[in-house]
């Protein structure tokens, strides 16, 4: 039993978890070739904003290594292409074009193209390493944050399989088994792609996590019956006010811990701040396809033709959150204000956000 | 376009809408033996409380023809027996009982054989009106309560399908169409068994209702994004003060409900009411088989092994409900008093409960 990794890198070769096989197959494909690093984001092998982003980072870099060029001019527009490439492998991943614009920038670093070679591979593993970092950091503040509690609510999987290791509302289970702290965790399903019930659980059960999954509909009378004392969720977006857009169904749970008057934490790293988004009103919610919905591994649920509202994301608005767990620090309200702070301060230092 | 029934009498013959195979096939059975009803009670192709007791009803009649005896006593020996084997079809439901015990009393009345017989059907065909009716004035109520709003959230179905006709949360979305009147319904898909993707869904479509499908998960966002005025359901079992056992994911709706401040009701018979049992904390909750979350059509889901909580029902306390709605009238707090002065008003009026 050992935390699971989605993405591995051995000096020499990227090899990641096809995470469209679980929980069902545990199968790590290699990726050789830029074309197969497209593949594995495009058909959701890899999933979870910074698994992206470091796989495509990776990506960027094997790619690289394959252009026969001595002309460092030549060689930055091959770059330029990759990079469109693969940003067309997930439009809308915020830390796959983030990853990519990193990279970039330091081929211009390059006196020449030996050298640009091996900065883009340094700065993938460094891309790597850091997210590693930064998730275990969210772990520790977290687990400060749950001290003295056991039974926690989770939804989807801001897990270690979704970043480089441990995750984000994940990573206090993860950290608190590797030193005997237990927890009981119950995980949502996480209609309607059920990341809870095929990521979550299999995650923290591979990690010896105590893991119980309920159905979404089952939260109030978990909390309830089962004495659930803290509710902790990663996120997609934080606006600059604190409210926050993630996996739909975290809404739900944030209004329940309200009326509960348990902590609803959540966890995520600095980058998932959008500073300029006001507030939760100006987050677009991406509605998807209602098959999603109606149908189970190709089979209909509902009569067909069946009318579906089928929203990807819910936004919680920051008066519902006890406090915002980042690698930074924990952020509690009032967030319009501690934000920004935070991030200046970030910034004051020289770090990347 | 018109209400789906699932229990048919011709004067000759019983015709049931098998419930297993909605929404993907319609199609009516005809019962001519008792076995015949036990056997489409225990497999569940009728499901809904009223509408086992007016099945089971049919059976005992049915059954009660066949049988060539002039003996009164041996006749009631028969019946005796009979009721037994359709009281096994399906144990925990109430509405079994309830109607068997009604039919068997009026055998008690009858001077021959053939009259007893009469008397049977007779009774089984009231039973199966005065559901109807019940249902219908449920409805009434509850239009009256719904004045001015048109966007109204249920879970599960509580539907005409599940009683005589109309069913008793969605009732006045059958009443309001026959009239007319617009609802916009966003049906919750109930899981773990969808009752509401595949049952209230179909079953509102039929009436030409215009009704929209959601994961559970979703109904906080929808509340909000979509301006959902009101929320209504049915209930299993209503203790003395109010408290009420329904479908799981009932109790979420009803913190939901309180915290966007819209109303929450509760429409039932009065037959619901179960006085003996003092608050919900005393009504039991079935847990049930862990595959119907693990699973789905026989597939799995979740890694195989994975602990499950699966509450069947959960209770909503009295506080969180607007109105419960019966066919007698609607009760608000105090529902201690206001529960049992109703019920004590038909008991004077001699009505049956």
């Amino acid at each position: 039993m050992s935390i699971p990794l989605s993405i591995k890198w051995n000096g020499q070769q990227l090899t990641i978890l096809d995470q469209q096989k679980l929980p069902h197959l545990i199968e790590y494909v290699t990726l050789e070739t830029i074309e197969d690093v497209y593949e594995a984001i495009f058909s959701l092998k890899v999933r979870g904003a910074p698994a992206i982003g470091i796989t495509a980072a990776y990506g960027l870099a094997l790619g690289a290594q394959r252009h026969e060029t001595v002309s460092l001019g030549a060689f930055q527009q091959y770059i330029k292409k990759d990079v469109s490439y693969l940003n067309a492998s997930r439009p809308t991943a915020v830390n796959l074009a983030w990853a990519l614009n990193r990279l970039q920038d330091k081929v211009s670093e390059a006196t020449n193209v030996e050298q640009a070679k091996q900065l883009l591979l340094a700065e993938a593993i460094k891309i790597h390493e850091e997210d590693e970092a930064s998730c275990r950091r969210i772990g520790e503040h977290a687990l400060t944050l749950l001290e003295g509690r056991t039974k926690v609510m989770t939804i989807c999987n801001a897990g270690s399989i979704a970043t480089a290791k441990y995750g984000t509302a994940l990573a206090p289970f993860h950290l608190g088994s590797e030193r005997g702290r237990h927890f009981d965790v119950y995980a949502c399903e996480t209609r309607p792609v059920y990341q809870g019930a095929r990521l979550t659980v299999w995650e923290l059960q591979q990690s010896n996590v105590d893991v119980t999954l309920i159905t979404d509909s089952m939260a109030a009378h978990t909390i309830k019956a089962k004495g659930i004392e803290a509710i902790i969720v990663g996120a997609d977006r934080i606006a600059a006010n604190g409210d926050t857009a993630n996996k739909i169904g975290t809404f739900n749970l944030a209004l329940l811990a309200k009326a509960f008057n348990i902590p609803f934490y959540v966890a995520a790293p600095v980058s998932t701040f959008d500073l300029e988004i006001e507030d939760g009103t100006a987050i677009p919610i991406e509605e998807r396809n209602p098959e999603e919905i109606t149908h189970m591994n190709g089979r209909p649920i509902a009569p067909l033709g069946t009318k579906v509202f089928n929203p990807a994301f819910d936004v919680t608005p920051s008066q519902l959150i006890t406090a915002i767990i980042t690698e930074k620090g924990i952020i509690t309200a009032d967030y319009q204000k501690n934000i920004s702070r935070l991030l200046a301060a970030s910034i004051r230092k020289g770090e990347k956000i």
